[in-house]
């Protein structure tokens, strides 16, 4: 470790209560030189899936080696795993450690970089108190042991292993060939995030429908794929590649949300047709 | 001074002016290397009582020395005093600073510590300019008082000492025994808090409750007094210790505010009923 | 640099989604020792005026060779210029640095500070990745420039010299003699601000009025200008020199922006009657 890792907390505990104070003060206990930068404390209330996309957008940001505790948390007291996760591909330098609860938090990350190891928080040594509180794991659980990994305490001292594959994933985009059409692709996935301006962001990659015909299904209704805006009247509804590269769909100066009432987690289904110089298939 | 002290921010200045930057850029003109931590900026404004139960809450989790600048001030530009306050047993290393108005906002971590010593902040060379503004004292002086204290300067230089039995305190929980029935004990307080969840806590410690029959009144309604949540219906009042260790009235799934219609400050009583192998009275 | 630089940041992208951690990560990847305050990030959405406002009152309370990067950015993905300004007089200490985009938003800063050089920001060894983004400058461009320029580059390293006298800058008040009255001055100009009181701040300096009988006229509306809020009736429309030292139309105990229904840089004109031991004119 060359330099002070950063760590960075991400919570839905809102700003109104001295919550995320408090961590601060717990981690300044350990090592009042950590740099702790906060990614949002303003997630919707147990809103795991806004908690894991906010955290994968932001992820490729930060230095290598950074602590990421996140910690939105509805089965706290439950029996739900306290982890922490090193990824990348080098051991001797992971690009980053994540530390919370194993409730798919994690997995938006996960899904795009491999786990070099992966250990539940067994070792009550690097918690605030041995006794745990049955509702503050943020102050009691992952902010000491994020400050004592950022302070370059070895992951396996943290607790015993675990495999990576049983590490909560939630369900990766799945592309299968039209039965009756073999040009054709359907892939089936998700909402995975609703933007601020109302956009309905899915976890299918951009890279799947760049540059063929495509459009996608939701709620029975079908939108065709643009490339851009630009030829769309105001008010139109259209799929496109957002800016954070992920297939999503809005309407053209209106509010995609609003408009289709759909929610976080609805299944959609992008249809894509496969160049004439393509491979027919997934 | 083994390590840097860190500094704690506490107002109800919100975080949509640049208010709190202001502070830290006056913070940062004496002492570039400070450690800032917010505890919280959205007070609701002017609200004594939350902040005094924020800091007190928050208090703990800070390391040795840490110096705490609070700031909600009605009074302002009035004649109530601006003081710093050492509290802890070992006047070689206190637990912690605290600086602002002597208004009651820390008269919550005063009843949980003593003080060591207590100044009234009239030594000038210390402040932003030696004139105030009439309405930004935690700029003025707060928080550059606050950044001399964190930088290693001594409290006895920052004024002139003042007993600290003159420090403003809020009433403690007051403890009778019925008159007519000795195994009885009376216990009055007030509300000194309301969290999110709409939860009313009391500044009646719950040990004074634990594992004995009890049951609290308030604004003529009795609630009895529950060890936990489980046993009772949905929708239903209960009291019970709460969180942070306070006896606490709530709604089981519910919103206790919300169903009572009680404000901060109202006067509750608490009921005990001595155990046969305890002491009666209090 | 005798010691290190601080970083400030000024942008309207609240504090929902990670968009502020990303910069600070953005940040960290560069220099990870630096400091890095938060002038606010809930500038409402586009408002540069409100932006240009804040940084103009809080730039005075930072250590000299502060960078303030702030961006609200409307014109993000247009040909606005992209810009960094060292403000001051002494070349070899400047009192601050602007970063940022060139649409007004420093032009409050200017109009209180000379300009000691200014760069378009042309050379992306200093950007995140030599290709940018349409929509995320905070990221690619204005957060790491700042984080070089506080990390020590110089300035002009950081793109091709622009003359001072093209930056964007805001109409200053305009002051005139009356053609029927020598004696009295007539000073146009507009509301600079409304802070969250709904006292609605012109661009008017109060040393222009102070002492002198005055008063304002906005609206068709006409307010004499008093010394303080005291004398008035609660819910009196009052024009006087508010806290920041600007000329300032409030309502005693109320809401002059409810009362007025007037925004932002709605024009104002005040009304200066010359003493007897003034010279007459501007």
């Amino acid at each position: 470790m060359t330099q002070p890792r950063i760590l960075t907390l991400l919570t839905d505990f809102g700003l109104s209560d001295p919550y995320v104070g408090v961590m601060k003060g717990t981690i300044a206990q350990i090592n009042p030189h950590l740099s702790v930068i906060d990614l949002t404390h303003q997630i919707p209330p147990q809103k795991i899936g806004m908690a894991r996309f906010a955290l994968m957008s932001a992820f490729p940001y930060f230095p290598a080696e950074t602590v990421h505790v996140a910690v939105v948390d509805p089965g706290v007291g439950s029996s739900r795993r306290a982890i922490a996760v090193a990824v990348g591909t080098d051991p001797s330098q992971p690009i980053g450690f994540l530390v919370g609860p194993d409730n798919g938090l994690f997995s938006g990350v996960l899904s795009q970089h491999p786990v070099i190891a992966a250990v539940e928080l067994s070792n009550s040594q690097y918690w605030r108190t041995a006794e745990l509180s049955q509702t503050f794991h943020g102050r009691d659980l992952f902010a000491p042991v994020g400050a004592h990994l950022a302070s370059g305490v070895a992951l396996a001292e943290l607790g015993h292993p675990i495999a990576p594959e049983t590490l909560i994933q939630w369900q990766l985009p799945n592309c299968s060939t039209d039965q009756w059409d073999q040009a054709r692709q359907k892939i089936t996935g998700f909402l995975q995030a609703i933007d601020h301006f109302g956009n309905l962001i899915t976890n299918i990659p951009g890279d799947r429908v760049a540059g063929k015909p495509w459009h996608i299904i939701v709620n029975g209704i079908t939108i065709p794929g643009q490339q851009t805006y630009a030829d769309q009247p105001i008010g139109t509804l259209v799929a496109l590649i957002g800016s954070h590269g992920w297939v999503e769909i809005a309407v053209n100066g209106g509010n995609a949300e609003a408009r289709l009432l759909l929610d976080w987690g609805k299944p959609v289904q992008v249809i894509v047709e496969a160049n004439s110089n393509d491979t027919a298939g997934c």
